[in-house]
């Protein structure tokens, strides 16, 4: 049971911070915790034991929630945040996601807790999910997988051909991801060709695809809850040679951050081993953003690799690497990974080619 | 420009809750101000002056900003809340979001804001956005007919016959919605068949509809950020006399619903309405949830048409009528339009017939 084990590492961090108990409001975290994936639910997590943890939904979830958490105590009641700290009222010390609750939020935790005192506890639930365990790499591969496969369908079946639009490609690109077993894509797909794809962020037109012109594809699955991310940049026709080069550059940058990627490295030095090549060929002020982020139950989560990024990689971290050179009018490159962080080389896991593809 | 419209409104608030400014950082809010789009914004609104108003996002949307946030003056930098704050260092009281700043995110704001007083404003722009104007209503009068006809075309291309799952019609239903102008559901759509009828939050499954099935199909479309919400029940096949008796019931029940949405309306009266139909069918206790809620930028927002509901009915508000009675283990109804309140009756933005349909 990887929820149990879960919260155990998080009973520990209780205890150390001399807290009784911890108020778990984010959903994503009580999804972490529990598996639930509802819209509605809380969690008090007793540093003590197991037993004594209560997980709270509404009643629309009643079947769902028997389902998915069985192994805990279940209260079905509004609002689940001080239904919960109303039972807890025995406690010294809670603590509760002060990054997550509101100022308006807090009022009425405290009107609920009666004489417990609530203390600020951000973060303890995250601190966990940077590093994955292998129930979330596995759904990670999964997520992978669908992409890897949803790209390869479409090149294959001439999904990039001239005159078709971005929208069209980005719709096909999608529904293949369903077809290999996503619940859906794990952000809007980026589409962009021609000049577009010198916009990071472009968003799918109906701008049709030309012969010649660069196609920059940034998009991922969501399968059980996890986020994969991979970009690839093709050329439709026949590639020029700037093409080919600006190809070249971004790809020896973006094997110059995977092979940066290792235990004990600084996120900071990750960035700056990718960065460097792409500086060195005089590009620097075109790649404008992070080198990558963490990837997880959130498509964008700690740690970012970036030159103001914090912190040292641990096995297990989940991150994508994805350098990008862009010539504004022109057309511009990003290559993406999304890999995890391993004593030795990392595990790659979008396995699509990173050469140049030419459809 | 309704959004500038939009910004007079909240100025006249501000300026009856005697606020120098007020620092928007939801992000629907920032859009309903704004039109901005992306994923990363903040706006600080004085009460005095449109031109002194200042919204700021980050690189990335630099172009994409431009576009749609002309009127305005722009600030591009991180993190935008912290920097508006720092240039409304002349003011004296400042509102924030205190509904939507959490407790870790105000101390950020405290140190930003120096000797201004931040006050607490919670829902003042959601206080706007209650009663939607023509251009929030135009958008859900698309949104509604995208939806509308997706159904049409589900049915008559034979989409619900028997042997299709659950999936595999969600899934033509948000790709016809997609066709007609949606940027995609506006939630996870819900097609139940069978004995899934009777669980009112049913997500598909490979469960196959069968011969003589109720299938009960409750999904929306997005455009331009507003959702639209519409449920009906069919019946595949050729229907028992329980179905069309529960089928009668219910559309009784949902016309005295919409009959009751009267401007001045309590909102609690408007559920009971509706409810006083299922309680005298006996069928009270199978009906387990709200009547209705608003909807526009969220697919739930206020009003909330409940027991619990507060307030009254004013016109341009835009609220689901959603009536439903479940028989576990048999199956399920439920029927459910999206209307705007109105001076007389109520503008009908579903548009589907509510009479039974069998296919």
């Amino acid at each position: 049971m990887p929820h149990a084990t879960r919260r155990a590492a998080l009973r520990a961090s209780l205890r150390a911070q001399e807290l009784d108990a911890l108020l778990v409001t984010d959903l994503l975290n009580v999804r972490y915790l529990t598996g639930f994936t509802g819209s509605n639910a809380a969690l008090l997590v007793h540093a003590e034991s197991d037993g004594s943890t209560a997980f709270c939904t509404d009643g629309r979830y009643l079947t769902q929630a028997a389902a998915q958490v069985p192994d805990l105590a279940r209260v079905v009641d509004r609002p689940c945040d001080a239904v919960l700290l109303e039972r807890a009222r025995g406690l010294r010390r809670v603590g509760f996601e002060s990054h997550h609750v509101t100022v308006d939020g807090l009022d009425a935790l405290r009107a609920a807790a009666g004489d417990v005192a609530l203390v600020r506890a951000p973060g303890l639930v995250e601190a966990l999910r940077l590093v994955k365990d292998d129930a979330e790499v596995e759904a990670l591969r999964m997520a992978c997988a669908a992409a890897d496969r949803a790209l390869a369908g479409l090149v294959e079946h001439g999904g990039l051909r001239p005159g078709r639009t971005e929208r069209e490609i980005a719709r096909e690109l999608e529904s293949r991801m369903l077809d290999h077993g996503a619940a859906g894509p794990s952000f809007e797909s980026i589409v962009a060709a021609g000049a577009n794809s010198a916009v990071p962020h472009h968003r799918p037109t109906d701008a049709q695809v030309r012969h010649g012109d660069l196609v920059k594809i940034d998009f991922g699955a969501l399968v059980d809850g996890y986020h994969s991310d991979m970009t690839r940049t093709l050329v439709v026709g026949r590639a020029a040679d700037w093409q080919r080069d600006l190809h070249q550059l971004v790809a020896a940058s973006q094997a110059a951050g995977r092979a940066a990627l290792a235990v004990g490295a600084e996120v900071s030095a990750v960035d700056a081993a990718a960065r460097a090549v792409i500086d060195a060929a005089g590009h620097g002020e075109h790649f404008l953003h992070g080198l990558g982020h963490g990837v997880g139950l959130q498509i964008h989560e700690a740690p970012a690799l970036s030159k103001a990024g914090d912190g040292t990689l641990l096995p297990g971290m989940a991150v994508t690497v994805e350098p990008g050179v862009y010539l504004a009018g022109k057309g511009g490159v990003r290559i993406e990974d999304t890999l995890v962080v391993r004593e030795g080389a990392p595990e790659l896991l979008t396995l699509t080619t990173k050469e140049l593809v030419v459809v």
